[in-house]
């Protein structure tokens, strides 16, 4: 492999000719052989991002010539937009601040940029990856600025749009829905009738109830620690840096960045992405609610719930001919799994800060992202695949009404409770219809039954 | 024992005479002897607190008699002031409901009432504890709105206050030591200098964010169920009741509980609760951070950090004479792994509903409440045995400043990072200062250097 | 409050004159008001077996007069026994070493001992805390030790028992129904049969898999630092120490302890009680399926599953009459969550050592305990009100049998899996049995097909 | 794209021309577009070995023709040394049984085994995936097996390996180092003295009883369901197919694998993989306690521990010039925090089965091997690139050691607990030597001091 020889501050270092990465990525590259999971795309998008934005701010305030912010901001375009992405081979388990990862994109704008003015790569002229690429910011400044920017952008473009279409179309079936009366169950058991909207309307309220908390935590994703530089203090940066960068980043993805009030807390805590790690755990325990319920709901043909019915979109099993099975259920529960362990491994993480730095960074981006692609990517296929062919077995779900017991709450404000339950735990025994004990025991006539327990008036409060 | 006889709908049951429980909690403590926690203390005022408020509204609505509503009301209150706590017996694992708990709150409701009016207790005349007591109630609706307003309660009376006094008393010797310059630490290795009030400032912050997360997290937590009785539906209420009830928690509270706009979800879901624990968890990251910057700051005495002094509260070794050892802190990490655990564990709760009701609601009343009240103590304890007494050991904090090699930093915007690089390497290599380094290297005076490398210049960022 | 003063080295402090516990456990008392849990009895306990041992070891080794043994041992027989539990108030929350119990079973030992021996409590004469009672021992190494020892005994008196009775009651009523073939259910579909007795016997064997996960943590766990002191140097005890006090706890408690061969690991790192508490999180997952089996199959009683029932132990609903819910399994996955929980707690904890130390000791002994004791409590509960209990429902269980459409895949090795599906699935649209199906498609008559289609010959492999 | 047609029970599906992968496999890519995880490699390895196997199996039964068997055979030996593994897209979020990826592996061989005989591939013939590629099996006895042989199988070859380097190389150094005395340190305090070869053994002896750990788990490993088919009762096997299988799995890899004496078990509970991934969990504790030593002990340079250095291997600042960090450390602990995370959705996962079958089964997989493979990596990188390197700073442990108080230790055996504290105390408020002060307090002559107090006799039991 022909190679170019790249310098950093502790010497020469052989880097493949092609790439535009220096000698620390290439030292990275080297030194941390572990796992399989590159940097997320977010990241790489988001640190182009706080790149781009810092060479506007460093030029407003005179530190940096026109030309130079020119040069470094088209190559950070070319980081946004994606062009470069297979400059970044470095793995999440590095050093912990991100720096290799910051430094590799500090390398690859200096050289892309220095390519553009007709320099020669390596030279680090006219473009130095850290007095120009990287001026006024720190790895750990810059770091967790960028994975405030790649998880707000990645929320918004993404994930709540997902789990909003998820909601939509369950809405869109509650609503359809919403006149088949079918009975409830609690502790798996035969409860007071519902009808099968209200059901699915839970469901849609459980996903709203989560992006509540989404949308809570980007509060404090907002809030960005660009300006601290190395612990916070600020140290070479100017006055006003911060808002400068906020300002353009504002500019250039439309979210309402602003400075963190207090920086040393975000370098060194990690409140804002366990919070926001927290809210996907959230939204992960209406998610594997509702994909059960769809499995259950789903169950048999013949020997289950099998109250409605979904898509059969491949075969079940290599043995059983025609099974058809609710798998992206079971996808759903299993990113859901994850999920929660993704969160536990995120709560250790963010725990782990000390003094000026919590050094779990690279791995605490990795796993907000990854958690927030599965589950995105989890909510569309679930809708797509599954929800938009729900559809309801009617006979069924009539057959249970007619036989459930708990038909018999109805009377508790006719004849109460302990009466009542005499009722049911007779019609249960003897295997009798709740009209017939209920007439045997002398407490109402059939008729009166007839007006009193009717399922279509038992799924609303009654009149004041 | 004396014993009385008590029924239900399944029958006799013998209860100690002394107790005002009935043949349901008599049933549950002999069903259920699993482990040692009963239900903690907040809910079963919560509890307390949702009976008096029911009993108003259905009142109010006309399906209550006046006597019968003070009866209970008064009983009630007995509950909510903790008066006849030694009634409450049941442990936190029983029926995933809680229907055992909240039974035991309508049987000792129903048999104080009815002593107070003179009635023969277990004969459920004239207050009944299911047609009286429970009456517009389902436990599915009843239980979970106890348990918000349990958390609801005990956040704002006692964990937000216990972090708010934590969080001044920092802040207070943030104020207090802002003029001591350190060395930074990332890493844990040195780096460029900051003041202690800076670092202790953004221990604070970090506790504001957590703050931020908890407040968050109540938005759902004021929205109740009440109302929706057995399967959501509201069945056996009356129009209107949910509102009534929320009204009468809210002049009893001060707190502004308004009905969940969609109650299935708030059965059957466990988002809120989910969310409430998130950020207990999030706030025990930050806690965790904090406690160990204590205790590394304070490590030593002699062959440690020893920034700081902490009050030496106790003997700290049954071998070594004279050891001080920090407790409190330790006290505090182990209660944030505690938390973390608890966070596991509701998540698996939460996530795992079916249908109509999620049955892990008595463990996740207790865990939101038992890793709350450990959180609020820690706080305190902390607080009050260890912040309060915190010093800074002047002395060693001067002597690491001026021997730290990343003062070096400064002189990046003045010779560029890689000739700054090689002043920092030789100092280390020679055992040098690094003013004597650069002089040597040639690339500043002795005198210069002084002019540029000023700590104190070095914890802000520059005029603009 | 009558108190007395009592001294440790730090001074004076006044304790409750009835009590025999001194300084330190009173300072700790004041110093640590943070939540509610004391440590667990068993844990007390192991205290006690240790000093009973280590004054035996003592006086083997010359350190100690027989008549100072005496008094030792005496005193420590009634910590063994609890007759002195309320002389043990310190919660969880302490110093992470848990040497504040440490002194407490030290002072209390020494002060009972004075008193058997006439003496004055609270002088230290003729027995001393720390010269006496902790003579050759740190914490680090006696807390660990009765951690092991608590462990142990716990793991062998109460939760194993309680496991194999679960197993046994399982085994019992998988004879019992070995004969009742039923369908099976993969992915909550119709699958191929299996017998009810081959179905329990894979829960027994679950519990069987996890009891050999339970045995093999006991490995590290009888592997005690005992002789180890301060740091696992051993400094202030004599060669042959640590080998006298196993030889005298293994007479005392019959289990084969040893010294560990490496004392550093066990007092800094946590790996044993990590394995052990993974054996129980192992265990849990076990009994969370077969709970939640046994609420789905006896979920109904007609809108469900219910191919089995279970005892009605209690009413189920304060609103539904006559409603009986799987309370017992519901007990038991909200005891196997907290369980989850409380293993990631461990983890975090032990993970957290530094050098010669893991400061989580009181934290992880509480977690050990409280989980093996909540799935003692919940196997014993769950065997003796809900498995003698169960039976099965043979007409619904029949019923489903005959309606199974994957009976099909007994024709497999017949027809091949393609022509089979078809079967299947023609059966399944047209609501038809798969015999007739098959006549229809031509692929095999009726008598053929009820020659090759026989649910009791499916439930085995063929004959070779 | 080219594509040709293939079929499954559901009719065609079109597959573009250069892949041998059939419709179900295409299907899969098409309804599960989740995450960037395709099935980790070593269970694509796994599959090939267990078709292998079964061909083996079911010829010798008399079941397949020895012609099918060898095409069969030869096709999976391909899938086996990875020739066919882009032949693999298949992503971890799928059918919950992993039928997808089993059918993945029976189309692959069979289009793969069709092209070897001249065949034409698609037709299914001369070997059709399901009738003789998967003839004997099911998804659920095949992919459960499969996955036991992967972890075993990288557990030995990679895991276990990289473990005992790292155990070893600290082995290396403990032997080194071990007549270096240091100061022990407990709750990060100064304690008695330690050699650094001691402090090292025990990272040595953590890790060694990790090892134990994870050697248990491989017991319940080794016993594989295959031969259980669908539901574990073996329907379309012949008795001893099961054995059978086993041994050609044995012969293939040398590893012990035996028929699970209960299949049911293993279909529907996952004890085995809880045990190991809760042994690499166990490992994880121990890899992070022994990281975060390094890392505390290399901290400095000048205001840290700073007893060890380590080596160099990057510029550690994007702004600090001449910064070197303990990265190495850090990337281990994220692992670990990985590691931890994964635990707990490994369990959530294994808690999950119902009935038959649990269907995390592709996410179980993906876990396990993917935790195994970060510790894997991380023991190699850490070995390598950081403990090879390790060296102690003997003037700064010189210096440490000469000053701690807590050399006052060895006096207790000569002037009591009490007294020695009194000195310990008097030393440190008044900034003297432990010398000077007990000199003053006239406890003990200067001579008799030094006597006495030696470190070097201080790391070891005294003589019986």
């Amino acid at each position: 492999m022909a190679t170019r020889t790249e310098h950093d501050s502790m010497g020469p270092v052989e880097v493949p000719e092609d790439k535009y990465w220096g000698a620390q990525t290439q030292r990275s590259l080297q030194n941390f052989k572990i796992g399989g999971h590159t940097m997320p795309r977010p990241m790489i998008k988001a640190l182009g991002l706080v790149k781009w934005a810092c060479a506007q701010a460093n030029c407003e305030l005179g530190d940096l010539p026109d030309e130079k912010k020119d040069l470094i901001q088209n190559a950070a375009q070319e980081v946004i937009e994606g062009k470069l992405d297979d400059q970044f081979p470095l793995v999440v388990w590095q050093t912990g601040s991100g720096t290799q990862t910051n430094m590799n994109t500090n390398e690859v704008i200096a050289n892309r940029a220095i390519e553009m003015a007709g320099g020669q790569i390596g030279t680090k002229e006219p473009v130095h990856p850290n007095d120009d690429v990287n001026k006024s910011q720190s790895t750990n400044d810059s770091f967790p600025t960028a994975t405030h920017v790649a998880a707000v952008d990645y929320f918004h473009s993404e994930l709540i749009p997902a789990v909003e279409k998820l909601r939509d179309a369950i809405n869109d079936k509650a609503e359809a829905f919403n006149d088949i009366i079918k009975t409830g169950r609690t502790h798996l058991m035969d409860a007071t009738p519902i009808t099968l909207g209200q059901e699915l309307s839970g469901w849609a309220a459980q996903l709203d109830n989560s992006l509540r908390a989404v949308s809570d935590a980007l509060h404090l994703l907002y809030e960005v620690p660009i300006g601290g530089t190395a612990v916070g203090t600020g140290l070479n940066t100017k006055i006003g840096f911060d808002e400068k960068v906020c300002e353009a980043l504002g500019q250039k993805t439309g979210y309402p960045f602003a400075p963190a009030p207090n920086k040393f807390a975000i370098l060194a805590g990690k409140e804002g992405l366990a919070e926001a790690h927290g809210a996907l755990n959230t939204l992960a325990t209406a998610l594997n609610k509702i994909a059960n319920d769809v499995r259950w709901m789903s169950s048999g043909p013949r020997c289950g719930i099998g109250e409605i019915t979904i898509p059969a979109n491949e075969p079940g099993s290599s043995i059983m001919p025609g099974k058809v099975n609710p798998t992206q259920g079971e996808a759903m529960v299993m990113v859901c799994a994850q999920v929660f362990g993704n969160n536990a491994a995120v709560t250790f993480a963010a725990a782990g800060g000390n003094f000026e730095l919590n050094v779990y960074k690279p791995m605490l981006a990795h796993n907000v992202l990854e958690s927030a692609r599965l589950l995105t990517d989890a909510c569309n296929s679930f809708t797509d695949n599954c929800i938009v062919g729900l559809a309801p077995n009617r006979e069924k779900i009539e057959d249970y009404l007619e036989r459930s017991l708990m038909l018999v709450t109805a009377l508790n404000n006719h004849i109460g409770y302990d009466k009542a339950a005499k009722v049911a735990k007779k019609a249960f025994k003897e295997d009798k219809s709740l009209r017939q004990a209920i007439d045997e025991l002398g407490y109402m006539s059939p008729e009166e039954f007839d007006e009193v327990v009717d399922p279509a008036k038992m799924v609303t409060p009654g009149e004041e």
